[in-house]
């Protein structure tokens, strides 16, 4: 197994150097360095249909990991309306288009009433880099608080602010971390804990001249390793944020649009309303697009400095995608769906996790689940599981800081027949580890 | 007619604030501060087909502007290709897919063959915002020089070294910026001008302790104004920028893709080789897709301090939406028409220059045309200019740093019909204009 490197970005990518395979060879002359692959021996895809995903040499594999083709991989009624639209019209938003507004209405329907304001981009990245510069307009301050596995996305500004990302020169000057809310980390009350954490953190920014501008976190905290209970700890966070003048950022890209089951949103299972929230991957189940949505002052504030126009954002090709994808989850009881499967999941892998020793916990919400894996080689059991599992024809993922955490997104269309697939396998894998030192 | 906001980014768009219209109010309710229109009375497209595009009230216009479809609207054979691949697979590219590696090749293949790795990603934002990392790396300096009224993205970073964006606070203090290559800015040797403009920035980074990292230019300088002559000044600029120790960034997220009639790429008129190319709009026709094309040694060194992994970077769909855009550039010859209607375009409008006062100069290539407005109110005149053209069914756009130029990208597969119905309405306009004072 080759070594995995810390410039990957989710903590469960290997860089594919097997050789003599001819499409792994022309893809690491066109990638070069920046190529970044899954497994020992990458996968080659070729079709994808609603939970399952089917390589090159015929294998079939349920998808238990890629977030965003969320309602299920080419599902009908997404592809049907990306096919109209593509066939009728792509234009930037500079002409009107009512299906943007109509996108736009619906998805605001889903927020809370006071973010009415949308600007539609291309990725999370974009998203929030967006967010970030909001915010420091409106506290004029330069600092943020970030959770210490987080990953926000790739741009320069967004990269700052993405522990998870850094693999020399460490924290930048403005950037604050704090750990994940854990026993572990801040004892009994880690909700308690994790909000002190944060004014200390705001404190020190403060003092040294930046200010807070905002915390921004993960509402699941997924690149940290899936951190969903108790519900409320991130309005004890955001509280702590705001009476240190700073904002609250919910990076709903990965845990939004229905995944944790619990509404639309994993904000809304802690109860309180961010400042500004970021949204994407799963937002058009595979269609570039991502959004940023807050209130209409703070956009206001922003655009004094600078305006912001997205080439390819917020067109109707993208709206339509959008629109589909809220469509679906809403004809299909896609969020039930998810808390439902996830809650039978969540109560399966804590009756197996009590017969093991080699899970330390089980995580998570609806169908955004972590499983920790114990002891001091914990990462390295992940990236035996994470393969263990390829080979039973089931594709996972790793998160955590120390990459100690399966991570497990399948499509929110799972049924019961896939759960139980996935169960024998995760069981299977478990009990096929070798042992430890 | 509305004040032009100084926030709008390319020079040519208007706050829609006019009242009464249903759409136009849902717009402004759910984009707010952010919205960005054209025209006194926005325009509802719903439908494009080749270089028409068709109005809710029935109207058709004549896209001469909007060069992202820049091989015609909803072209069948990429629109084909983006609904047989979105049907089949969407992924991301930590799995392998032939198309993806298919495309890169065929992408790198209109590329000097030292530029032989290629980051796939969404927006030319994304791209230059990755680009800058890239030479800051390469060079350990963190100065860059651009054009005066540069636009080069909406990220954090890039906005810094957009002159276009900025409304408050002016040139960030890494930032220096050179007059486009013009006798009024530089005398009789313009290009030789520019040059020694770039190396004095240079020598004022470096004495400021930044260094240099990169000169990064759009090959056409599109939102200075369109500078496309005399060939060869990329070269020297370059040669410039190296003797500095930075690198030079060729930006042809504008005029690539064979606009400027003269190779695929705007670069390669000026004889020349950059280090790093950046792509992106017209590459999908309409798909967000963008990329960085640079030396394997440049990406490797990036890839030292931080992995780069682009979440809808680099999927199937994209690949396949690039690949239909290449083979449709080669089978319908459009860079040759690009050059023969651009060319007969230029002298249409020299001509039509040579009987007006109202016209200063008229440059470009290929079917990337600026047509500079005479006089202190050139500002003005072009506003005039694009909204009397609009009332003759012909969307054209406006450049420079006071917005006195016009800016002309129809589609590359105009006829010939198209341009005379283009110059007509031209000649029209231009013969209406009121009376300068």
């Amino acid at each position: 197994m080759t070594a995995r490197s810390r410039s990957i970005l989710d903590m469960n990518a290997f860089q594919g150097i097997a050789g003599g395979d001819a499409l792994l060879a022309r893809r690491l002359a066109n990638f070069g360095a920046a190529s970044v692959l899954f497994y020992d021996q990458p996968i080659e895809l070729v079709r994808g249909r609603g939970q399952w995903l089917e390589a090159a040499d015929g294998t079939s594999y349920l998808d238990f990991y890629n977030n965003v083709m969320s309602v299920g991989h080419c599902h009908p009624h997404v592809t049907a309306a990306i096919t109209a639209q593509v066939s009728e019209l792509t234009i930037n938003s500079r002409y009107l288009h009512p299906k943007v507004e109509t996108y736009l209405e619906q998805l605001k329907a889903t927020l809370p009433v006071a973010l009415s304001n949308a600007v539609l981009c291309c990725s999370g990245s974009e998203a929030n880099d967006l967010a970030m510069r909001i915010a420091m307009k409106a506290t004029n301050a330069r600092g943020f608080i970030v959770t210490e596995a987080a990953y926000h996305g790739n741009t320069r500004a967004v990269t700052e602010i993405s522990p998870a990302s850094w693999t020399r020169g460490g924290c930048p000057e403005h950037v604050r971390i704090v750990a994940a809310p854990t026993v572990a980390a801040y004892g009994a009350d880690p909700g308690a804990g994790f909000a002190a954490a944060i004014a200390t953190a705001s404190a020190d920014l403060k003092a040294a001249g930046f200010g807070l501008a905002a915390f921004i976190c993960d509402s699941i905290l997924s690149s940290d390793g899936v951190h969903a209970d108790p519900p409320g700890f991130l309005a004890m966070a955001a509280d702590a944020a705001r009476a240190a003048g700073g904002l609250c950022i919910a990076d709903e890209v990965q845990p939004g649009f229905g995944r944790t089951g619990a509404g639309m949103w994993g904000f809304s299972r802690h109860g309180f309303v961010p400042d500004i929230v970021t949204i994407g991957k799963p937002m058009g189940n595979g269609y570039p697009i991502a959004g940023v949505v807050t209130r209409p002052e703070l956009l206001a504030q922003f655009c004094e400095d600078t305006g912001y126009f997205n080439t390819f954002g917020a067109n109707p090709v993208a709206a339509a995608a959008g629109l589909a994808v809220l469509e679906v989850i809403r004809d299909e009881g896609l969020i039930a769906n998810a808390a439902r499967r996830g809650d039978a999941l969540l109560s399966a892998l804590r009756d197996i996790a009590a017969r093991s020793d080699r899970i330390a916990a089980i995580r998570g919400a609806g169908l955004f689940l972590g499983i920790e894996m114990s002891g001091p080689d914990a990462g390295v059991t992940v990236r035996c599981m994470t393969e263990a599992m390829r080979a039973r024809r089931i594709l996972i993922g790793a998160a955590g800081r120390f990459g100690e955490t399966l991570k497990l997104r399948p499509p929110l269309s799972l049924t019961e027949e896939d759960a139980e697939f996935f169960l024998k396998g995760f069981a299977e894998a478990l009990d096929g580890l070798p042992a430890t030192q």
